[in-house]
């Protein structure tokens, strides 16, 4: 994998399949044809084999795809293969919510750190953790590897906070925060823009 | 607006014109080309024009587009010159957090309810709500009429809890539970799958 260039609507397209094949997997179903899965996932039969053969196929047609082969494959592919080492920047409510998430850990993300720069929440149980000052971010991130950090702070503090993370080391930014991060080649940041995602609903609300 | 179908890719990008557009008019600034736009938002000026175009193109080219006009307009496109009413279902960390976002109210989206089934957690403050037992929920939503309902639920209880809001009038649906919903013709959702958001983080930054 990594040889070709795969766009970015299959790739969000793949943690909705691995998610689909996760069930299925866990209800025992062992094999499961691009028909059966387009019925279940509400999109076309043809979408699904041109997706797949962006990675090769993994299987034969008519015959089906075996589900837990699919399953492993597709989770290698998005990189669940190894572990991730968290840090949440924010402990307000939406940060508590993401570090008490127990599915992240089930896929590999391990939340190591959450700071805060407010002083009433330092050394507050979140989880497992204990709310951290922000002075101690620079050296934890460095000392526990870390290499996903999840922003759940305001638009203010956002790109100073991921410049710091940036600098010592952090390769992968999941940013809550509302505003878009420019980051240096190399570095990935996937947004999850609520306001954004709400206005979209809005939107579609008043075509019906 | 509304007699020709829009693509959601470009209404998924509405929003963010929107949230730029907003920000450029609290700084004070009058106009703005496509040129200057596409510098800031990190998308090509060809892109914008071609996305303007589908709702009439909103001003001269050369000379500009006016802020505020502009940022009227994309806003009366979604939505947003109308209020909405929402009710939460599940009074977690997150719906807590969803509840306590000033920014949605801003933008006309009130948190009228939120409903949990825990009996520890009714009653509870939530901003400035109550958090009320899930029996009252149908009676609430006609009385109310609410048109959002944020479900904020395990996806076990998702589908049902969807299901009796649908028969009680809720026409879109904010998803966050770890599932899909099927829901009737007319009814909108829109998901946040955080799970898969995290997912594809991971895929991209295993392609670093």
């Amino acid at each position: 994998m990594g040889d070709k260039e795969i766009s970015q609507a299959v790739i969000s397209r793949l943690p909705r399949y691995f998610r689909y094949l996760g069930e299925l997997k866990d209800e025992g179903v062992e094999r499961i044809s691009s028909q059966e899965l387009s019925g279940l996932m509400q999109v076309t039969a043809s979408q699904i084999r041109q997706d797949f053969n962006n990675f090769g196929g993994f299987g034969q047609q008519g015959y089906g795809y075996n589900v837990e082969y699919l399953y492993h494959e597709i989770g290698k592919i998005l990189g669940l293969d190894r572990d991730h080492q968290l840090i949440v920047v924010g402990a307000g409510n939406l940060g508590t919510a993401l570090c008490n998430y127990s599915n992240f850990q089930r896929r590999g993300f391990y939340f190591a750190g959450v700071f805060d720069k407010n002083p009433e929440l330092i050394g507050k149980h979140v989880g497992q953790l204990q709310v951290r000052p922000m002075e101690e971010m620079e050296e934890f991130v460095k000392m526990h590897t870390i290499d996903i950090a999840v922003l759940c702070i305001p638009k203010t503090s956002a790109v100073d906070v991921a410049d710091r993370l940036v600098r010592c080391g952090v390769k992968a930014f999941w940013n809550f925060a509302h505003c878009d991060l420019n980051v240096p080649e190399g570095i990935v940041v996937e947004n999850v823009h609520l306001s954004d995602s709400l206005i979209k609903l809005s939107y579609n609300l008043s075509q019906t």
